[in-house]
């Protein structure tokens, strides 16, 4: 079992001088405390990147900045609206957007490319108040997946649209679709080069195993509550670099890569997809606090740190419970993260 | 919330003979009782072959004697697999290929059809001994859905492959594809125009509601606790008549449709699975068992007759679990059905 210190303090433009007013050096290693459920925060909205092999060694002080800024102004732009008395469900999809059109992050813009050297899209969401879900996989021509997830939600009497048939579903439904090649970035395609170089120097095709140069497990999620005490979770994926065979992943599974309930909590997962799926990761974490009775701190620690190590599954998950608490737990080396409520905000990436 | 008596004895052909020497009239709700846990069965199966509007008011003796032979050719066949020592997971896979074969389901040949006029088929097994699984969606020349979610399973490193994709995956791997004619079938293409004439009539597209004369929840599926005590649970679908957008249900995903593990349960739904998905309803079982301590037949009730009766999620599922106890509930007007355990062995179709 890991254990790692999950919240540093790295402060950097308009966070820095936030963060320096409102934490404290020895953070916790949750906000899941007595002081949080009695006075429940008016609002609480965690970020996530994408975890994987992310180091200090492996950073730049520039690639670390825009990160870093990148993660400040996501988050901003949920604050705002739940600050603003805004709902969860806006907070995730708005946030969720600036993300996806960041070429920083594998999601909308910036997508890791499939073995054919295509950007297939999988994006969901769900809305704790009356878990309603909108998911969709596979598309390529949508401009923001979550956006889509979203009408498939509020629009449709279906959860889960896949492939050209969801991509239909946009234009009749007036989703920003866009060319292809908006997605295209250097960085993504040179790493899927290189894959394919390595696969023909191997004889093997279509392998996902650990070469990548990129770090691993590209996704970016939300999970936010709002002023009325209702939650919602969304994630949004480019997949994996090289995948094949039209593969989704956990983040447009309900139940895997996201889930929310006003009754307990809402979650939005980053890591190797197959596990998560295998294991339900998401709604597991809501049946260890609704069946088990475990806090959210330690439902989210027992399936990251514990289920999932031992079953071999990296990652990570953002969560937020329906007292505003939040736990950031991850079982990788790092996962740009970030969360905020009412005098209390974080950007973080590495362990400690 | 609705309570209904599980099992009634209607014997026919082969079956007659073995229900009449083991079965007794007042059969009781579940056989998960004390006498069961106390002495597990050497292997235990159950099967479905959807659940919806079936009444005997609509049924000829005809058509009834046909589900019911299908059936129990069905169920012999993971029978036999099991009662010579073969695995659980082999069981589930031979049931319900005879079953997407059998054009009476729908599932394979005799799944429903698209608006558009295709076939799309889902399906989703797994493993309860290591959790492995396997999961595809909207394919349409495959012949038997299931045999590709095995390969998937066995010869990836994935989980869930979706549409062209999971086709090429199926040619690339040796697994019979078909020409799309092959799932053709009269009863269900009638159905389809039915339902596009009424929108016609109503101005209405994509309608999925409940104008179907055809049952609405079509599915196969397959639960069996192998004599090593392993457990393998498996779905397949043609999904709804008239879907649109590459629409998936519950069937393919792995927590909604399908869920196994050798610690609680192995278990398949069938239903309106937008509602599955959204209550992750094969985990929760899993869940509710695990976390909560609730007997398999609780754990499946609770869920089925409470939590999906309040939500309007209608539908049911069959589930084993460690100790070879077998549930079978369902919240709808009918669910074709059976089970067999050594000495123990039934086919049903209604409420009672």
């Amino acid at each position: 079992m890991m254990h790692m210190k999950q919240i540093y303090l790295f402060p950097t433009g308009f966070l820095c001088l936030v963060a320096l007013l409102f934490s404290c050096e020895q953070a916790p290693q949750s906000t899941d405390n007595k002081a949080d459920m009695q006075q429940r925060p008016s609002y609480a909205i965690a970020i996530h990147g994408g975890a994987g092999t992310i180091t200090r060694a492996s950073m730049t002080p520039e690639k670390e900045a825009a990160y870093r800024t990148a993660l400040d102004s996501a988050l901003l732009i949920g604050e705002t609206v739940l600050r603003q008395g805004g709902t969860a469900l806006d907070a995730v999809e708005k946030t969720i957007v600036y993300l996806e059109d960041c070429p920083l992050f594998n999601a909308g813009r910036g997508a890791v490319f499939t073995h054919e050297g295509r950007n297939e899209l999988d994006a969901s969401i769900m809305s704790g108040s009356n878990q309603k879900a909108g998911a969709v996989g596979s598309v390529m021509i949508v401009k923001n997946p979550i956006r889509l997830a979203r009408a498939v939600m509020d629009q449709s009497e279906h959860v889960f649209l896949t492939g050209r048939g969801a991509e239909q579903f946009a234009t009749e439904h007036n989703i920003e679709t866009v060319d292809p090649k908006w997605f295209y970035t250097e960085q993504r395609w040179k790493t899927l080069q290189e894959m394919l170089e390595e696969e023909k120097m191997k004889g093997k095709t279509g392998s996902l195993e650990p070469a990548t140069r990129d770090y691993k497990f590209g996704t970016v999620g939300c999970v936010a509550m709002d002023q009325q005490g209702h939650l919602a979770a969304g994630t949004s994926t480019g997949g994996m670099t090289n995948k094949r065979w039209n593969r989704l992943g956990d983040s447009p599974v309900i139940g895997a890569g996201t889930y929310a309930s006003d009754d307990a909590c809402a979650v939005s997962c980053t890591g190797h997809g197959e596990f998560f799926i295998r294991y339900a990761v998401a709604h597991d974490v809501w049946a260890l606090m609704s069946y088990k009775g475990l806090s959210l701190a330690d439902a989210a620690d027992f399936v990251v740190n514990k289920k999932l190590v031992e079953k071999g599954g990296e990652g990570g998950l953002i969560a937020v419970d329906k007292n505003g608490n939040i736990a950031l737990p991850f079982n990788s080396e790092g996962m740009y993260r970030g969360y905020a409520k009412p005098g209390e905000r974080k950007i973080l990436i590495y362990k400690e």
